[in-house]
């Protein structure tokens, strides 16, 4: 894959834009962003594995099978998530006030919302919040992304170039992050032309190296969502192009979610190599990145490396063999055959305590490799979770 | 199973005894322990599954083949692992100067080491420690559960009696701690008369409803050891009061620790009931136990419910109905049907504040149980992590 260069400001492809409100769900912020082509697109999108998804996505995989979209409208602070019949009929009055806004149908509307799980929907809020927004539409794609962020420190928005088409990614997301299939809300818009088949493949490639391989905590969420438009209105892109820039731009927004995660002060990179089988592989990585020790240690820059040959032989199920396992921090050595090696101290506690910390494992019995994307835990984390649903 | 009473204060069977002191490992603090029985006593133990075993548990598994030990003796501070060849030279080193001490033969001895990961083991310190500790041998379990805690706020210790028989339980253990075949360091003394595969049959069983449903943090050592020893003086008892006893003494042990999790400030108990499988209860049970964002409500006493549906939704492979499924904490029914019942704020705060969370789950398609083991997820827990190897 080669080098991507992301704009030094994030903007739409033609024919996109967006807005975003403050409708009364949060005390002061942005809680509603509608984003829309001016033309139909073709669409893919992934959803949560949870089995308790919200209602809007079980109304996003009925939507979806259609594979075209004209907007998306999202709503945060509520998640409109374990609230019954009920809840699935306001995802659909959301999905309606938005389609009258853009001049469509709802059958075209992606409906996300995100926050706090079992509570009722403040529908009436929502759609007269909706109401005249489409007079807000405009060229930013970061006030979209204000719109929707929960925990985010700050709004998350990414583009790049691929010949005459541009990609811009939106996200938001912080904790509850340990998607499967999918995640958090992330919303892929392009100007390329491709159909909706094409396009769900490629998605699922991308997110497959990306965003599947993030956690923040383990924990998986219920409003899981990450989709691709393509309006085309800038014609054929090779597929293979578009597919490269597509993953790195996930890959990148995979690392700009796990820097942001609650609490966090590193961004966290497991990349295992030398494993027998990519499932090997991918499960270490998500292990070292999942272990709560290993989290701390890198948290504390404390070089305390027999962890992760902890979180490494805590993979029951893997081909593992001791005696040829080695292991690095941000490319000092620490670990070889399987035991420690005489590291110079000060110089590994200086690695760890950089924003960016890759932990390096060899198992060396194979060739397959993958890397797993995740962040410190810190008291930040316990603090903005002890109280989540009061504040 | 019927109430089983624990003595108020425990004492050993008859024949066992213990000793510990400080050899220098620690700064302070007692750092070694001798448990010993006067006669060789049948034997049966399980280890961890952790594909990184710590020298002591690999030469542990080849010494309990025969099913006979006199003693067992254990350091803390260092655990003896990732420490290569010379890490198993030490472990035998110390079950020769043990068994020196007791009369007995290497063979016979129980080797175990915990702490630091991936240390060289301080082996003169610890035989010089080990010279004369038999002179100190007594009555109390207390003394010995003394000298094999690291981060545990106190010493771990119950008996309870079984006919005419003595079971006593000396544990520790504080983090790291999410076994799948044994756990932590636990040692099991009792006087009544079974042969080895009885023991290690009835172990194994009571393993299962105990410590394998443990977790404080979802992190599984490298020297998880539960042992079992029967030196056959109180003659036979018989095996389903024993395996009763046991198994209850197992489940309160399994309490005990789950309270004392590095940082925790309440036992977390997820009983799951009504699934197709154990399998599934078990993994449900688990994913509640091990959720940073249930840990975190429980600490911060919110009621942010929705959480327990998402962490009962994220067992994909399990069989789960939304609408079948109802949850509890403390009697305090908060779903029903997979929604968020209008429940009583007040009531249910003042119920997650109590030091005992019980999260009830009942998946309404079996009848199938499980209970899980664990605490709450605080700064505490941080705060102790980030800093281990240094402090």
């Amino acid at each position: 894959m080669s080098e991507v260069r992301f704009h030094e400001r994030p903007r739409f492809p033609r024919g996109f834009r967006c807005a975003s409100r403050h409708v009364g769900l949060k005390p002061n912020a942005k809680d509603l962003a509608l984003f829309a082509s001016e033309v139909d697109a073709a669409a893919a999108a992934v959803f949560t594995r949870n089995q308790f998804p919200g209602a809007p996505v079980i109304l996003g995989r009925e939507t979806l099978r259609a594979g075209r979209l004209r907007a998306i409208v999202v709503n945060s602070k509520v998640s409109n998530v374990a609230t019954g019949a009920r809840g699935l009929e306001h995802a659909r009055r959301m999905a309606a006030a938005a389609a009258a806004e853009v001049g469509s149908i709802a059958d075209r509307v992606l409906v996300s919302s995100t926050g706090v799980i079992g509570v009722a929907l403040p529908i009436d809020k929502i759609e007269a919040g909706i109401r005249g927004i489409a007079r807000e539409l405009q060229d930013d794609p970061l006030v979209g992304a204000e719109g929707i962020m929960t925990t985010d420190t700050h709004p998350k928005a990414l583009s790049a170039s691929v010949g005459d088409a541009t990609i811009t990614w939106v996200a938001k997301g912080s904790g509850m992050i340990a998607p499967d299939m999918a995640t958090m809300l992330v919303y892929v818009f392009t100007d390329a032309r491709f159909d909706a088949p094409a396009l769900d493949r490629m998605l699922r490639r991308a997110v497959h190296l990306s965003f599947n391989m993030l956690s923040v905590d383990s924990d998986t969420s219920t409003s899981d969502t990450c989709a691709l438009l393509a309006n085309g209105l800038a014609g054929d892109i090779a597929p293979d192009d578009f597919l490269d820039v597509l993953t790195a731009g996930c890959i990148r927004m995979t690392e700009v979610l796990a820097r942001d995660g609650e609490g966090a002060k590193h961004l966290l990179r497991a990349i295992v190599r030398g494993a027998t089988n990519e499932a090997d592989a991918r499960r270490i990585a998500k292990s070292l990145i999942n272990s709560p020790l290993v989290k701390t240690m890198v948290f504390g820059a404390d070089p305390n490396v027999g962890r992760l040959l902890m979180a490494v032989g805590k993979c029951f199920e893997c081909t593992i063999r001791p005696d040829t396992t080695d292991a690095s921090i941000n490319g000092h050595q620490v670990v070889r055959g399987g035991a420690r090696v005489d590291f110079d101290d000060a110089a590994v506690r200086k690695a760890l305590a950089t924003e960016v910390v890759d932990l390096e494992v060899d198992l060396g019995i194979g060739t397959a490799t993958a890397t797993g994307y995740g962040c410190d835990l810190t008291q930040g984390y316990i603090d903005e979770n002890a109280a989540y649903y009061s504040s």
